[in-house]
């Protein structure tokens, strides 16, 4: 297996998942093949809730290879298709912090069992609404920024 | 094509997301082919915040078949991918609620732009902690779920 730990001017880079994947830093792990490494947050928003990480090291989702897409997040759906009746909850959040709140820079999906009346539903609050030609601005950018890319 | 609006007892149950791939009801479009719809939604976190549907009508990740997963998430990491430049964020939240806190129930991720100091860094908060043995039960009942399901 290559090594996939960071690099830094040749001098592996520290990486507290790498060392997950390793086996040098220990982990409560739910899931673990050659594509992925599942394990308990330990410091859970609800108990169950489970970071997935792929065993290659990348930083964000951007950066995963066009045919490692479909076996990693297999791997989310997996754990987020059983985890409600796992752990006897209503349904679950997924969810992928890049670069801005990612605590770890190694690429890893929060899977988090959700209960109605839980308390997280404030997390999408508060909403904006688009002035008259703003969402049309909005998405002239990011059209223009795809063109080409998929 | 295949009309896959969910039926009730044989009658077309009207699904708000499949009207917009239907092109029934209007949406400001960033991303549309065969295999998924990107739009901004109406009541952004932020603006340039996107939501992208897979044609197919499906409620949630987990009922995504497995030769589908690859090219919705494809279409996902390419919209996260060319955000940050295309709208100069410093990085995106990419999410997805299923069944609880889920608005519409036809699988959709958000991809959001964020800015460091935007004020979102309270949604994962507060974190809990786990008592003795408890990470280990809750990993057991996850791993018992899984067993061969990837």
């Amino acid at each position: 297996m290559v090594d996939a730990t960071p690099n830094v001017g040749g001098v592996p880079a520290p990486c507290v998942f790498c060392d997950v994947v390793a086996g040098r830093v220990a982990a409560v792990e739910v899931l673990r093949d050659e594509v992925a490494v599942a394990f308990l947050d330990h410091r859970p928003l609800f108990p169950g809730h489970t970071l997935v990480i792929p065993v290659r090291h990348v930083e964000t989702l951007a950066e995963l290879e066009p045919d490692e897409i479909g076996p990693y997040f297999a791997r989310v759906q997996a754990i987020a298709a059983v985890m409600p009746q796992a752990l006897d909850a209503g349904g679950t959040f997924v969810a992928n912090n890049n670069v801005v709140s990612q605590s770890v820079p190694h690429l890893h999906v929060h899977v988090v069992p959700r209960t109605r009346g839980d308390g997280l539903r404030g997390f999408f609050w508060p909403r904006g609404r688009y002035a008259d030609g703003e969402a049309d601005a909005y998405a002239d950018r990011l059209r223009g920024a795809l063109a080409g890319s998929v």
